[in-house]
C-alpha cells in the first residue's frame, strides 16, 4: 500500500468548493442525494457515457458526470479530478470495480481510512480483528470429514455469494463441493439475519462514547438474496437439490426492519469494541461499517462478516430510518457522510476523517 | 369498445372545479389522500353505504360520497357524476368491480388509456406486447408430459391465484390439475420477486426520456401471499401436499423493498421498451404501470405481469419511497396521479392523458 | 387487585409538569421521542446504571434517569416519582420485569386500562374476551390422539415462545412434548400474519366511531422470529427436527408491511368488537392494543393473541406509518399516547384514561 500525505492532497485543494465523487452504482442515489442536502457539488465517475436513468432522480442526479474508459482507469484521471477538489466516497462497487490495489493507490483525498480494506478483505485478518474485539464469529470446519451440523461452504471470491452451498453431512459436501476452488467451511448459524449499519465519528463526541470520538447507529436492514430467499415457494433445499437444483445467495435488494429495543446495548457493545481494536490495528475504521449478523434462539450474535465502508442496505433510509429519525429527521448514511465533512472542513480536520 | 370523444366529453366540464373520484377500496385512502395534497376535491363512490373505516384516517377520506347500489350500475349515473366534474382514476379493483365491458363503455373521463385493457386481460395479446418490448416472459409449456422443470399451473380469471399450483414432475401435476378449467403451465422462474412501480407521463419530459415524453420509477414492493408466503413455517410444499394441504397464491399485502442500484439501467430499459410498444400498439400505458418480476441467479429480470394502472403494491408509500423522495419529498403514486391531471389542466392537455 | 383512586393520585400532582415515565426498553424511544414531540418532560427508570445506547439517540432519550436496583422495586419508589408528577406508560417489558402483581399494585397513575391485565395474561379469559366479542380464534385440542391437522403446541409462560413446537400427527406430537410442563395444543392456522396497531380513545369521537369515544388504525407489522422466520434457508422444519433441530419462536425484531384495503373494514370491526366487549367486561382496553392475526386462503382473520398495550411492532414507525400518515404526519405510536394525555389533561379527563 502507497501511503499519501493526505494534509499534502489536500493542500492545494480549494476548501470552500469541495465535491463529493463516487461511482455511479451501488448508494450513489443516496450519496449524490446526501452531499445535495449538505450543500456539496457532486459528480458521478461512470463508464463509457452518462446513465440515463439518473434523469428520473433529480435529486439523486449528480451535479456533473465524469466519463471514463474503465473503472480501473481511474488513476490515470486522478490530477483532473483534485482539480475539482475533489474527494471520493468508496462503496462496495466501487471498490470492486477499481481492484483494490488501484483504489489504495488512487491518488485523490477518499473518506474513511482506506488500510481497512487489508483487514476486511482476507478472511483470516478480519477474523482476528472481530474475534480479538470479543465478537463471536461462526465457527470455522477445517476437516469436512468433522461436519456434523449443517454448514456453509463459501468460494473465495465469489461474487454476490455464487456457488455457495449448504451442507449438512459430509456426504453431502463432498457431493456438491469443487475441489479445484479455494474455499472455506462455516457453521451455518441458525437464526434471523441482521444487517446493522453503524457511523463512527472520531471527532465528534455526541453520540455513544468511545475512547476517540462517537457511535452511532443509523439503521439496519436483511438482504434478500436470490435464490435462496424465495426458494420455499418451491420446495425445501434437499428436495430441490435432488432434481438438481441448487439455491444461490446472490445479493438482489434490501429489506427495511427493526429490532428489538433490548438487543440494542449488545449491538452497541459489539460496534464499540470492533472500532475500539480497529483503532489499535490501523488507526481505525472510519465513518460507515457494516456487521452482518444472526440472531440465534438464545438472542446472541453470530457475526459472519464486516463492511467497512457504506453498503447497499442503507438504500431504504433515504429519507431516515426508524434509529436516524432519533438523530435527525432525514437523515441518510449518506448525509450523515456528508455532514462528516462538512464538519471536519470546517475546523481543519479532514485529515482525521480522509485518508 | 366504445370509442368516446374525451374532448367532448371533457367541454362540459368546469375545470376549475375538478373532482378526483374511484371506488372505495385497493388504493383509494391513497388516491384521496394524494388528491387532497394537490387541492382536488374528492369522491369516493362505494356500494350501499359510506364505509366507516374512513372515519379513521381524515387525511385519505374523500370530501363526499357516491352511494350505488352495486358498482356494475355506476354507468347509469354516468351524467351525474359529470355534472360534478369526475375524473375517475381507475384502479384493479375498480375494473373488477364493474367488469372490463362496463369499464370500457363508461361515459366519464378516465385517467389513462382504456386501451391498454385490451392488450392486458389477454393473456396472449399480454405476451405479444411485452415480448416484442424484448422482455423476458417465464416460458409457457403447452404438453403437459413435457414438463421437465417445476412448473406453474394458473386457471384462467382466477381471482387472486386461488387454485394456482406448482409441479415439478407430471405425476405431480396430472395429481393436482383441474381439467375442466381452462389453464396455462408456465414455467416456474426461481429467484426473488419484485414488483416495479413506474409512471409514464406522454406530456412531460422531465424524467427518463422517450420517443414522446418521460419515465418514472417511483417505488417497488413484494407482493405478501396467503398461504404460500409463511408455508414453511410448517413444512415443505411437497409435504403438505401429501397430508392434503395446498398452498395458495392469494394476495394479502405487501412489503416495502428496494433493489441493487446496479438493477436500475435495465429496470428503466424494460419501462421504456414496454411504453414504446404500447405507443405503437394502441396509443400508450399512460400514468402509472407495473412490471411484475422475478431475478434471476444471473441477475436477469423475467417478468410475468404487466398491471396497467395503479396497484396496491404503491400503499406503503403513501408520504414516499426510498425511490419517489429522490423526485420530490412525500410523492406518492396517488399523488404524481393527482399531479399529471394537474400539469395537464393547466396546459389543456387532460385528452392527452384521459381517456 | 389493589384499586387505587385515581383521583386522588393525581391531586396532588402538578398538571403542567407531567413527566412521561417508562422502562428503558422495548419501545422506550419511541415513548420518549413521541413524549418530546408534544412537549413532555421524560423520565427514563433503568437497572444499575444509565444505558448508554441513549447517547446515540438524543432525540429518543429520556431528559432523567431513573436507577432503580431492580426492576421488581420500582413500587418501593413510588412516591419519589409521584414528585417528579410521572405518568406511567408501560409496555410488554415493563409488564414483565415489573411482574404482573407488582404492575397492579403499582401506586403510580398509569397509562391505559391495569385491569386488562386479568383477562390479556389468562388464556381462558383472554378467549372469552375475544370470542365473546365474535372474533375467530385457533381451535383448541384438548385430545391429542385426535391431531389430525397441523397444530402448535404452546408452554404456559414460555418467554418469547421459547419451547412451542409444530406437530402435524399424535406421533409428532408425542416424540416432542414435555409433559412436566403445562401446555395448550392449538389448530396451527395457515396463513399470512399481521400485527394490528389499534388506538381506543375513550374521550375522542374523531375517529371510527363507537359507542364511547374512537378507534383508530396506527400501523401495522409482521414479527420475526428466530429460528422459525429463516428456517427455510436450511431445509423443512421436518428434515431439520430429523437430525435434531428444532425449530424456535422467539421474537427478534419487525417489518414493516401493509394490508390491502378491502381487508380494513373488517379490521375496524374487529377491533371495535374487541372494545366494546371490554367496555362491558372490565372498563374497557384503553389507548394501544394489537391484534395478532393470520389471515387465511379466504381471506378471514383468525386472532391468536391480544396485546393490550404498545408493542413493539410499532417501532418501524417512529415518525409515521402508510396509516398513521392519513391522520397526521410524523405520527407515532408513542407520539399518539403523549398526544392522548396531553389532551386529556387540558380537558381534566386524566382520570378517563389512567388507572
Amino acid at each position: 500500500m502507497t501511503q499519501f500525505d493526505i494534509k499534502k492532497m489536500l493542500a492545494g485543494y480549494d476548501k470552500k468548493n469541495l465535491t463529493i465523487a463516487t461511482v455511479c452504482s451501488h448508494s450513489s442515489l443516496q450519496i449524490f442525494n446526501g452531499a445535495r442536502k449538505e450543500g456539496f457539488k457532486t459528480l458521478g465517475i461512470s463508464v463509457g457515457e452518462e446513465k440515463r436513468f439518473y434523469d428520473a432522480f433529480p435529486l439523486g442526479r449528480p451535479d456533473e458526470f465524469f466519463i471514463v474508459d474503465s473503472y480501473k482507469d481511474i488513476s490515470r484521471y486522478a490530477s483532473e479530478l483534485q482539480e475539482k477538489n475533489v474527494i471520493v466516497i468508496p462503496h462496495g462497487s466501487f471498490v470492486e470495480y477499481l481492484g483494490a490495489k488501484n483504489f489504495l493507490k488512487l491518488n485523490l483525498p477518499t473518506f474513511g481510512n482506506r488500510k481497512v480494506l487489508l483487514w476486511e478483505s482476507d478472511r483470516k485478518r478480519e477474523r482476528q480483528w472481530l474475534e480479538s474485539a470479543g465478537l463471536t464469529m461462526p465457527r470455522e470446519i477445517k476437516d469436512p470429514t468433522k461436519i456434523d451440523k449443517p454448514v456453509i461452504v463459501k468460494y473465495h471470491g465469489a461474487k454476490g455469494g455464487k456457488g455457495f452451498f449448504i451442507a449438512k453431512t459430509y456426504d453431502e459436501f463432498i457431493k456438491r463441493v469443487d475441489k479445484d476452488k479455494p474455499y472455506i467451511i462455516q457453521e451455518f448459524v441458525m437464526g434471523t439475519r441482521y444487517y446493522l449499519h453503524y457511523f463512527y465519528s472520531p471527532i465528534q463526541n455526541n453520540a455513544y462514547k468511545l475512547s476517540k470520538g462517537s457511535l452511532q447507529l443509523l439503521s439496519m436492514d436483511r438482504r434478500d438474496e436470490t435464490t435462496i430467499d424465495e426458494v420455499q415457494r418451491l420446495g425445501s433445499i434437499a428436495e430441490l437439490e435432488e432434481i438438481g437444483i441448487h439455491p444461490t445467495f446472490v445479493v438482489t435488494g434490501n429489506i427495511p426492519i427493526v429490532m428489538r429495543e433490548s438487543l440494542l446495548p449488545e449491538v452497541f457493545r459489539m460496534g464499540a469494541a470492533v472500532v475500539e481494536k480497529s483503532l489499535e490495528l490501523f488507526g481505525g475504521v472510519i465513518g460507515s461499517f457494516c456487521l452482518e449478523t444472526v440472531v440465534t434462539e438464545e438472542l446472541k450474535f453470530k457475526v459472519f462478516e464486516i463492511s467497512a465502508r457504506i453498503v447497499a442496505g442503507t438504500n431504504p433510509y433515504i429519507s431516515g430510518s426508524p434509529y436516524s429519525e432519533l438523530i435527525q429527521p432525514d437523515l441518510s448514511t449518506g448525509r450523515r457522510i456528508a455532514q462528516e465533512i462538512k464538519y471536519a472542513n470546517k475546523r481543519g480536520l479532514l485529515h482525521e476523517i480522509l485518508s
